[in-house]
């Protein structure tokens, strides 16, 4: 499947209802719960989204439409909302989260980008030069990378007491 | 994390209104993905969760509940979908999905199992005896279980799309 801007919107703006659906007014067993020792649970996967909202997806997009050259990323902060949402209950998170997210597709939308902005580069700390088409389509996948932590998770939780069905449910085995 | 009602019953309740705001109103594009021959897409997956809702959780519960020796489960039809819901489309199965549910939480909140009630067994198909427990433990993991794949299936769409991104993307190389 090729990239392109009304897709991959569609994506983004539903993850916000697609968050709440799953967690809102859930029993903390399940929010809290992760997968083992520095691992996520899904209030946390929470935080990190709203990070990557606030300081990576829009804004690496902005260096790129800068078009001077100076189109370096800032490196992401893997524990940096550690910081940034300390304390806050999970429902506040939500809604935060969602208003964030309306705005930076409204930014998104109001750009119009064309298909050659969509070949725009910007310079990533790792891997170089680097396509707003990719940065664009990885916030997508992204988003859906935690949807399916944040369910695998949870599942996981049942390890133990699904019994024998453990054998057909693959969910109990993948990564950590 | 122990099974329990209240905690189950928050996920299994969820699942609709989770599967909605995934997927109402997406492009076919999506919807109609799958990971390869012989895999399936968010639409055939909403189909197998509704066949499981109309002939197999609450089906079973009530056979193990008859106490009566009689407690063989009928074997679930992993292709049975492409009967029941043939030409269906996403939005139709969607509301369909949401009312069974409805239903069928509504029967088990009924019930009001007693820690006796979830120790009562039923007879698997091949695992053999199996308990009220177990069946419904695998029912909550189920759901979910179908929730990570419908995010992978989409996330994989965009393999190719995230460039080198791939790399910390471990949504990409899951299961199939």
């Amino acid at each position: 499947m090729e990239f392109n801007l009304p897709d991959g919107m569609a994506v983004l703006e539903r993850t916000p209802g697609t968050l709440r659906a799953m967690l809102a007014g859930l029993p903390d067993a399940w929010t809290e719960a992760n997968e083992g020792r520095d691992t996520w649970s899904p209030h946390i996967i929470v935080r990190h989204l709203i990070l990557g909202d606030e300081t990576d997806w829009i804004p690496r997009a902005e260096i790129i439409l800068r078009r001077d050259g100076a189109n370096h990323f800032v490196p992401f902060d893997m524990t940096g909302h550690l910081e940034t949402t300390d304390g806050q209950h999970l429902e506040t998170l939500l809604d935060r989260f969602a208003t964030l997210r309306g705005d930076n597709i409204a930014k998104l939308k109001s750009w119009a980008l064309s298909d050659e902005d969509l070949a725009l580069e910007g310079v990533h700390p790792e891997f170089g030069v680097v396509t707003m088409r990719q940065l664009l389509a990885t916030w997508v996948a992204h988003d859906l990378g935690h949807i399916v932590q944040i369910a695998r998770v949870m599942a996981k939780q049942y390890r133990a007491e699904v019994g024998p069905w453990r054998k057909y449910l693959s969910v109990m085995g993948g990564q950590r």
